[in-house]
C-alpha cells in the first residue's frame, strides 16, 4: 500500500462580474498553462454551481511552493485584474490536506 | 480585525453512474438537512463540471465533529448505498485550513 504523502491545496471560490469575459478567457488559459511549469504543481480542476459561482482547486506539493505561484508576476498582474474587473468576490482557502481516501467501482 | 480561527474542510469529488438518480436525489437532500443538526458543521457547498464531475466542501469546526459525521448512521448507510449503487468513483480529502482570505467588490 501507498503511503500517503500530505499536501496543499487552495480552494478558490469565486462570483463573477461578468466583465470583459474574452478578457477573462485568455487570462484563464494563460494561468493554466503557467501553473503547470511552477515547481510543486500537482494538478487543478475547476467547478461550477447553479448559483454563477466557481471552485478552482488547485493542489501543490509544499505550501511554500504554493506561495511561489501566488507571487509569480504574471499571476499577481491576474489577480490585480480580477479585483478590478473580473470578480465580484473570490474566496481563497489554504489548506493542508491530512487524508485521502479514493473509492473506484 | 477579526482573527482567524483554523477549522476543517472535507473536498468531496465524486462521478456518478446515473443509476436510480431518484433515489439518489431523497439521500442528497435528506444528507444536507441531517448534516446541518451536526455539532461542528459550518456550511457545505456543491458544485459541477463538463466531465461530469461534482465536487462538495464541506465545513467542520473540528476533525473530530466531522468524523462524528462520517460515523452518523444515517450518513454510513448513504455511503454503503453510494458505493453499491450511485457512484462510479469518489475521492475524499480531509483538509485543516490553515488561512484563508477573501475579496469582496
Amino acid at each position: 500500500m501507498k503511503s500517503f504523502e500530505p499536501y496543499y491545496v487552495a480552494i478558490f471560490t469565486s462570483k463573477r462580474t461578468g466583465e470583459d469575459e474574452e478578457g477573462y478567457g485568455l487570462m484563464d488559459e494563460k494561468m493554466f498553462g503557467l501553473v503547470e511549469d511552477q515547481a510543486g504543481f500537482m494538478g487543478a480542476e475547476s467547478f461550477s454551481n447553479s448559483e454563477g459561482k466557481n471552485v478552482t482547486i488547485v493542489k501543490f506539493r509544499t505550501k511554500e511552493e504554493m506561495i511561489d505561484w501566488r507571487n509569480n508576476p504574471a499571476h499577481r498582474e491576474a489577480q490585480t485584474k480580477g479585483r478590478e474587473i473580473w470578480y465580484e468576490f473570490y474566496n481563497v482557502k489554504i489548506c493542508h490536506v491530512e487524508r485521502e481516501y479514493e473509492f473506484i467501482k
